[in-house]
């Protein structure tokens, strides 16, 4: 069902569909509401939630098709209200000084950045060492913040009876190169797990460079105090002194601190004979958790970033698995991390999400981390490492 | 009752609410009514129509709860259509250069700068006197410019029958401190007076500096030729040498001459012994006048600026009251003239504004001023005063 | 009958006219149909459709009253779907670096700009010799994003069933100076022409330099290979080495070319007694082609731009009639190219478009151009000229 075709004009304000009608023969009950939001900064953003009969997730067109929100059982990711968050992109003024608008976005549970620069989020000015000196194009080339062209809703008709959402973004002008991006979000009735898949064609006749990276934020609810980030690392090299301080325990949360400074560290991945790695996020106590398994082939590139401030200035860390580093691509270009697409060639990107809310589950999962990264040896950098290759 | 809350997702389109039906017992006819501007760069804008049955306001939520226009009788401030006037704040680009966007503004009778800076409108490069510096950031903390993510409208059930109209405008965003504004406009059923109050509070757990300033703008129609300003001044000081030469008739207004190079006076006023003051402007022939009764504890300063140019181009004056003179942030702080919050702190603010329009009301209002001047001295600098505290 | 209306917040949605109704004597069917974009970036934008019963096009009220498109017969001008192209003015951010914008208005078949400026398209820093160093302010003054305040369908009641979309543009701020631009595109019934008029008034009361161009794009499917502009040329000048280098050529078009540089030429016409020009574009059959008629008095510049790149990266001619060149303002004052309005003084600007679909008219209008050419020199400048007046 096509919900917004902006080539034929078709745009629905709300739409309701649910197990009953469309999959009589489903034993779960699950749904899907597209509506939309209204009054203040908001007013008029789409939003499409979809319930599968254990998880919720609602996705946002109007941004990029980005995850705003998840729960499962009582494990809720990403902010509790829409109020003050989702800022319609019309009003984000995207060439705005420093890292503003980078920020606001950490409102959204999940979100991507590309396609041809990322947004980097440093204020102030240029700093080779941080790779901010594009900034003022990347702010402008963020599909996280541009409208999905045409969106529908899919549902097959036969078990597993799975639900999906798909959402085209146009990037790209006159002259300045084009790329079309697909973005799938899909689960199946009484599941814990849901995939996000992105596939990047580039429609200009010249071979083009890209880059594209996720945004995955959680606050205290699940990245309190005690809290730690657990996958097979292969080497970890802190991105300034301040996070080289603490680089021996840069997998662990210790709640919110006023004043605390940002750390942030790169990351590689040791993964299984088919490229396959696995990470996850658990509570203290253990019993709640959220898991991403990825390709290191699609994804070499991931970044953990912690800012463990004061709840109200915002406690957030963000998982960024990416076709690079969240570096300049200007450096990333030195290093050869910066991919090329050829006329009309496409890439796909996959990363699936699970949400556990039991010990058993998240204990399976580190089971499955851990095997990946059985006999296999992690380096720790000691100081920043930006002048060469990671 | 709810007009427009975005955590709810609550948004009323139209509205209209009168006496008849919500206070049978007022002898007073009275509405409240909501609707949205439609068409060209108003598109999309909230609007609320206060007529107390005898005094006529609107109040606009989609521009931080902004005072567009009033009337009373025969004397009509703000603009006289809509038309050009309310531009969206989606259409309002923030970081254009100059102060553009600050004219854009004298569109509304009232609307309040702040919290983190105000806005100024020089032009060009940085000007340490003028205090321009800061100018992007100002243009972008402008609650002016923001809507209200809660709007609601509340009727006193018993005489006097009170009328609130309520919005709460967000500000900052994560890791740069936030700030909530509830701004009340509230007037009772016949009467020449309404009450604007704003209660400020400091959502993050950091200490923050904070600035709030008032425009209020005239145009010729009430400051026309004849106009004067009346008000127990303590201190008046030109902001250049252009207005120090003028310095003596800073009070009084002159009609539109093409070619007048704006004039701005910094003002400090006496008080009674509850800090309180009153200033008044009044046409020519003393029968149509606005006063404003406020505290000099809460607003210590005050500018009054003068642009009498030809009508076409824009004759306008504007009184600002503030929490330090609308200069750069950074020299009021050298001053000691920019306050803070502690974490949690509230402070509040309020301005009673009156319309009168007939000569006794004028009269007796200008002896309310005389009487707080009286037997205390004013000094007037002759020259522009800027590297001291005025 | 008003389609919008700001001032009294009269706007309606959709309209349908047709002739059946509103002129049942006329023995042609046309129609008038206005309605709104939705979905994605262009959510919100109003636009009219106009069918002469042999002639279609679409005026945009929402960005300066520019046409979208055209067609008659097989002969299809402007984009194919409203896809990807008519992002909402609100979504453009008039201060972005470069002439990212600019090449986003190339979606349009015709626009204009001004009229306090041009807009310019390079990139970079400050070129004299391009004179791009006004490009700031030149962005932000574009009538061609502006949304009319005044929007209104005139159908003459008698014989020739006149079409007449009018819409009025307001331009300037408090202090800014201030225009009021009305555009009129008219047409008759079985028509293959129509005509769009242009009246600027200077409202403010001191005199105002203005400007104003018009781009009138075609993409490949008129400007393919062995597509040839001709117009009764007096001087033909390169903007730059890489354009002189094929000056001989500058009328011929040959197709799409990966990494075509772009070329653009300055031009002046010869003209009738009246000071009437015409130019025309056909393609390589001759039978297909688009011509305008207009005054050098009102026009005396011309710009032909040519990027003839592959067609996914754009492939487009740009023609630019105007009161000057589309260079920087600075430089056109220098060579007394910056006209002025005194105070509520109008200037007007018509340009007829003729549409040909068969060799017949294509033969005709050349006939037409060549009869003012006749025994007129044209000057081929060889290198570029901008240090005098051309």
């Amino acid at each position: 069902m096509v919900l917004i075709d902006t080539g034929q004009n078709i745009y629905r304000e709300t739409i309701q569909l649910d197990s009953n009608e469309v999959t009589p023969g489903s034993s779960v009950s699950w749904s899907v509401r597209k509506y939309v939001l209204r009054g203040g900064r908001q007013e008029g953003i789409d939003v499409v939630d979809i319930n599968n009969g254990k998880l919720n997730f609602t996705v946002v067109p109007s941004r990029g098709m980005s995850i705003l929100k998840a729960n499962i059982a009582d494990l809720r990711l990403g902010p509790d209200s829409p109020d003050k968050l989702l800022v319609n992109p019309k009003r984000i003024d995207l060439q705005a000084p420093g890292g503003l608008e980078g920020l606001e976005h950490f409102n959204e549970w999940i979100h991507h950045s590309g396609l041809k620069f990322f947004r980097v989020t440093e204020t102030g000015e240029s700093d080779d060492s941080k790779g901010d000196n594009e900034k003022k194009k990347t702010l402008r080339d963020e599909i996280g913040l541009m409208s999905a062209s045409l969106v529908e809703v899919v549902i097959e008709r036969e078990a597993p009876y799975r639900i999906t959402i798909r959402g085209k973004i146009d990037q790209g002008i006159t002259g300045g190169g084009k790329f079309e991006l697909w973005t799938e979000v899909s689960t199946e009735p009484d599941s814990d797990t849901f995939q996000i898949s992105d596939k990047i064609t580039n429609l200009s006749e010249l071979e083009q460079e890209f880059e594209i990276l996720y945004h995955i934020n959680f606050n205290g609810s699940l990245a309190g105090k005690g809290a730690k980030f657990f996958g097979p690392m292969r080497r970890v090299t802190p991105i300034d002194e301040h996070s080289a301080s603490d680089v021996s325990n840069f997998y662990k949360y210790h709640g919110s601190t006023a004043d605390f400074d940002e750390q942030a560290y790169n990351l590689l991945f040791w993964a299984d004979d088919d490229d396959q790695t696995k990470v996850i996020l658990h509570n203290k106590s253990l019993d709640r958790a959220v898991s991403m398994a990825f390709s290191v082939e699609q994804f070499p590139f991931f970044a953990l970033w912690k800012k463990q401030s004061a709840n109200e200035d915002g406690y957030v860390t963000s998982f960024e698995p990416g076709t690079s580093f969240p570096r300049n691509k200007r450096i990333e270009r030195e290093f050869g991390q910066v991919p090329k697409l050829a006329p009309n060639q496409s890439r796909s990107f996959q990363i699936d999400f699970t949400l556990h809310a039991d010990k058993k589950q998240v204990d399976d999962m580190q089971t499955h981390v851990a095997e990946i990264w059985a006999g296999r040896k992690t380096k720790f950098d000691s100081s920043p490492h930006v002048s060469a290759k990671v």
